[in-house]
Formats: structure tokens, sequence, C-alpha cells
């Protein structure tokens, strides 16, 4: 018998009524304060993919960070907001003591034969197996949950090299730990892991989290089953850090090159 | 007088009760069916920007457009779902007949001094002065609403040239028609007016939308109102058209380089 990944755990709703559930951060997944986002967002994702009425699979998944979660229960409810004949839409909820710690939209979708196109190519890599794991030493425990095998742009915890800011972009192998084969909760916690654009560019850390989050899942469950625990190549990078916000832009691509997500993000810093 | 320009009255909301209010299409922006999404993503982010216990100003919108939209009246709804110091998140609801057509998460801030960098800078492209704005000939109002001044990547209406998709990328230089000072509606809007990529890709109309919209506001109210009604530039790409859904990613750019907003979308096409 294999264990359950914690990821199951930490995504665990158990219902309490009609689209109602509770459910409860995780210690395997904690951050700073709270639980690491991409728990959050996988377990939002799960309460509409768990639902008996969902169709399709999930397209597009946008999480807004309202408030700050603390270690604890929390309540999740979501309303589907209307079903097309291969697109539905949903909200969900996150409240913790009274109060909206997070919200959600989920598209869902029946994917069709259609034409085909994929102008987007994944970024030249050496393979995962030759790229070191970052030694991420007695860091926070979410940042234990994966194995970042950086290529290009690793986080500066300890500052960043020399003089100005440093490259946004980041180039790396990543895959959960313990291994999991990949499915849409991972597909989406891994798309909120790459570690917030201002640690690698600044190398100052202060005060800083994601607000939004924005994921598009550009391939099938079978897509997601077929990569097993493989690693998954991220390239994340930054447009812009102003007025105490900046935002991230990611893709996620499967070793053989199928692009399986691309992500935005808007974070808060501050000085 | 100046008359009120037609994106003021297609985004008019009559005040119905506590956070409730009716609107209404335009023929001004009518689409294919039903309105220009941009008009819609301008309308709900207005309940939120005329509410009076808004802070700061817009830095993320997330639409999600759920069913279509018919020409005639609709209620829009909204909630603030949560207050921080600097950070505040609202949700919105467009119902129409009873089924609702739209959602939108809108997140405002108060933006702060602080460290800025600003590592993404605008594409090369000839002034727009320079640039002759497209034909759009007797096409759907909407696209009356805009001058597109494309430098490269027009949309392929007549279908497109040559073998095989043509590339996604557009560079193309946007303002409103009438003349429209910048502001975060028409910026909203102008967010959405890249024209469905598979036309320019694929050259080949047939059913396709919009399905869901995220845009991050990267300046503020002072920045925009900078620009005057002078032309912002625009550039989109996409990653991916498979199984029936296509992305978009697009940023737009005032003409001395100030990066105005970010934007990615997820649209459906039929074969």
């Amino acid at each position: 018998m294999t264990a359950r990944h914690p990821l199951d755990d930490a995504t665990t709703l158990t219902p309490t009524g009609e689209r109602t559930a509770t459910g409860a951060t995780h210690p395997a997944y904690a951050n700073m304060a709270g639980p690491f986002g991409g728990a959050t967002a996988a377990t939002l994702l799960r309460a509409v993919l768990d639902d008996p009425a969902r169709i399709g699979e999930p397209i597009a998944l946008t999480v807004t960070f309202c408030g700050p979660i603390a270690d604890g229960g929390f309540e999740v409810s979501w309303i589907e907001k209307r079903t097309g004949r291969t697109v539905q839409h949903w909200t969900v909820d996150l409240v913790q003591n009274g109060k909206v710690a997070a919200t959600a939209s989920v598209v869902c979708a029946r994917r069709t034969e259609s034409w085909e196109h994929r102008p987007a190519t994944m970024p030249a890599a050496p393979a995962a197996a030759g790229v070191p794991p970052l030694d991420i030493g007695a860091r926070l425990a979410w940042l234990q949950r994966y194995a970042f095998r950086f290529i290009e742009g690793p986080p500066q915890f300890a500052g960043a090299p020399g003089d100005g800011p440093q490259s946004a972009r980041s180039l790396c192998w990543l895959s959960d730990l313990p291994e999991r084969t990949l499915d849409f909760l991972s597909l989406a916690a891994l798309s909120d892991a790459f570690i917030v654009r201002i640690i690698q560019v600044r190398g100052k850390p202060g005060p800083m989290g994601t607000i939004t989050l924005t994921t598009y899942f550009h391939a099938g469950a079978e897509a997601l089953a077929a990569n097993g625990a493989r690693p998954i190549l991220g390239v994340a990078d930054a447009n812009i850090f102003h007025g105490g916000f900046a935002d991230q832009e990611a893709s996620l691509w499967r070793d053989d090159g199928v692009l399986l997500a691309t992500s935005v993000q808007a974070s808060f810093y501050r000085d």
C-alpha cells in the first residue's frame, strides 16, 4: 500500500452540506505565515473537481488570496455559476473565522477534436537528471515539498550577488517531493511554486506574497498522467516591480515538449 | 460641452439597491452576438470603481464570460469580499434573464513608494502617426470603436495568405474611436481589443469567443491620464491552439515606454 501524498491530505475537503466543506492547513505545506498559496489553489480547485456535476476538465483557474490564512481549519463553499454544452463556470470561497481568505474562479471544459497548432516551444534545457536539486536547507516546509533543479535564476536567499537587480527569469525543473504522478492538483500547486520573483531579483527578503494567480491548463488528464512523476520544466519571468506590486508570468512543460500550463500572478512586496 | 463617449454610455450602471444595478448592452459595442467582451469587462470593473467603499486603484481584473449576453438589459451585483490595509478584493456578477452571463474578480490596491524595477521594455515600433489604420469596412460595430494601426500580424478576415498557420503575434497601435482620454475603463476594454488570435493565425472565421480574461494594471490613474488620447502600443501572441481552446497573452504600452497593462485570455474555437 502506498502512503497518501501530503498534497492529497492538504487538499482534503470534508463535506458539511450542499457544496460546503471543511478543510485544514497542512504542516507539510506551511509557508512563512499560513499555507503555501499553491496548496490553497489546489484545495479550491479540488472542491470543483470532486463535484459530481463537474463536466470535462479544468482549463482555467484564478485564485485571489484575500487575506492571511492561519494554521488550522477553514470552510470552503462553491457555486456552479453556469454550465453550457462544453464549458462550465464555478466560483469558490474559502472562509476562515468568518472572513473570506481566498476566492477562485474555475473554468472546466470538454476538449474537442479540433484543428491544432502549438506556436510556443519549450525552452532549451539540459535533462533534469543532470541538474542537481537546490539545497533548501532548513527553510520553509513547503519548499521541502519540491525538488527545484535550477538551470537559470535561482532564488537569492542570501542576498543578490553583485550590484543592481538580477534577471527575473528562472528556468527550473520542478517535481513533487515525495514523488507524485502529475495531475491537475499538483499542476495547480506547481504553477505557484516559482519562488516569488523579488527574492531572486533583489535578494532582499521582506514582506511579500501572491495576491492573485491565474493558471491556464493546456493539457488533459491523460497527458498529465503520462508525465508520471518526472520533473516538469518551468520558466518564469516578470515584467515590472512598481509601487509595491510585481507580476510574474510562467509556463510549465512536459520534458518531451508538451505545454502543460501557463500562469500569471500579481504579488506585493514591501521595502 | 463634450458629448459623452459611447464607452461611458455602454458601461453606465443604474443603482437598484445595495450593490445592485442595471445596465444594458450598447449598439456601439455590438459584437457578432451580444456585446464586445471588453465592454462587458469595463462594465464589471466600473461597478467596483464607482463604489464609495473602493480603496486605491484596480491592479487586477479577471472576467469570465459564462454565457451569451443578448442585446438588452442585465443586472449587475457586486460583493466586497475582503479589505485589508492596502489591498481590497471584490467579485461581480452579471445576470441576464436569471442566468449568470459573466463574473469578475477585481483587486484594488493602494500603490506605495517602493523599490522599482522594470525589466520588460516596449517592443520597437514605428510611431503611430506613420502607421495607417486598418480599414474595418462595414464589419462589427465594436471594431468601429477602435483605430487599429497594425505594424505586424493583422487579422486575416479574408483568409490567411499562403500555406499553414500564420504567426500568432500582433504588434499594433490601438486607440478609442471617438478619441477618449485613457482611464481604467478604456484600458480594461482595450485589453480585450486584440482580435481573437485564431482569425489571424488560421484566417478561417468560425464560432469563437473569449472565455476568461485576466488583466493586470501596472500604472495608476495619473499615468493613464497622462497618455491623453494618444494610441497605445499593444503586442499580443498565443502559445497554443488545442482541443478547441486557445490562449492569448498581451501587453499594452504608453508610447514613451511605460507599461500600462499585461493581459491573458483563454478562448474557444470550433472547426
